[in-house]
């Protein structure tokens, strides 16, 4: 599929309720669960999308606007929603991330942007060249490859409590 | 995780909001699009889940209340939505869902589960002796695994308009 603006937008202004619904008010062990050592739990995922709203999608597509290939982005970091996070409830980062996003479109509107400016072009610190249209079609799968993390942490809670089903369950043996 | 019913339950609970953020009223390609011959789309997994709930958790919890390991539950049809959903929007699915949801829901209440209850076997015609506390895992499992696919579907449409992010989304080429 080929990227649309609109359809885009359509797509990340879901993020919010998909997340509300899935975490809000939840059993704290299901918020909190990770897939053991070194891997994220739902919560420190949220954590790590509220950083992305702050620090990635916007600021570099301000940056391709703005100086084109001329200024290699700011690298984004994996592991800041650790130390960002800390001592803030669940419902507490879902408000916040609900409320960035929401400014964030409202700020990719304002950017008027049209089939010339997604093809404007822009450096990656690590990836080198890349378009508008990439960013702006990352920031839609960057979401959605999240949500089936936060989805499949969920699920794999319950690996052994399926018992023989679990044969029938490839997700928990990925 | 060991099962809780009470989580359990409201896990199973959220799927229906859940699944209505991400697809009500969503781009028609992002509901209809699937990954490749012989795979599901949203769409299609809307009328699994159905099926499961017309047919599955609740007809198989009654059969281990009432026949115990006597009687094998029935074998259930993995390719049915492709004859249940024919004709049908995806509005009209997601209602459809959301009110069973609610009617298995209130059965799985009135069946009055204890801890004595949870440990009774039934017969799964492929995989033999199961437990109902398995049965009702599986169903949470279920649900969280389609909807991880759900949002994996979704996010593979945009595998090469992502450009040179691919790589840093595995999700995209697993």
């Amino acid at each position: 599929m080929e990227f649309q603006l609109g359809e885009a937008i359509d797509i990340l202004k879901r993020t919010p309720a998909t997340l509300n619904s899935l975490l809000r008010d939840a059993p704290v062990e299901w918020v909190m669960g990770n897939e053991g050592p070194d891997t994220w739990s739902p919560y420190d995922i949220l954590g790590h999308l509220i950083h992305g709203e702050d620090t990635d999608w916007i600021p570099r597509a301000r940056i391709i606007l703005e100086h084109g290939e001329a200024k290699a982005f700011e690298p984004f970091d994996r592991f800041a929603q650790f130390e960002k996070s800390k001592g803030k409830s669940t419902a507490e980062l879902l408000d916040e991330f609900e409320l960035l996003r929401r400014k964030n479109l409202a700020s990719l509107e304002q950017m008027k942007i049209d089939s010339g400016k997604l093809a404007l072009r822009g450096t990656h610190p690590q990836l080198g060249g890349v378009t508008l249209s990439e960013l702006l079609s990352t920031w839609v799968a960057h979401d959605l490859s999240h949500i089936a993390q936060t989805v499949r942490v969920m699920c794999r809670q319950y690996s052994e409590a399926v018992g023989p089903w679990k044969a029938y369950l490839p997700i928990l043996s990925a």
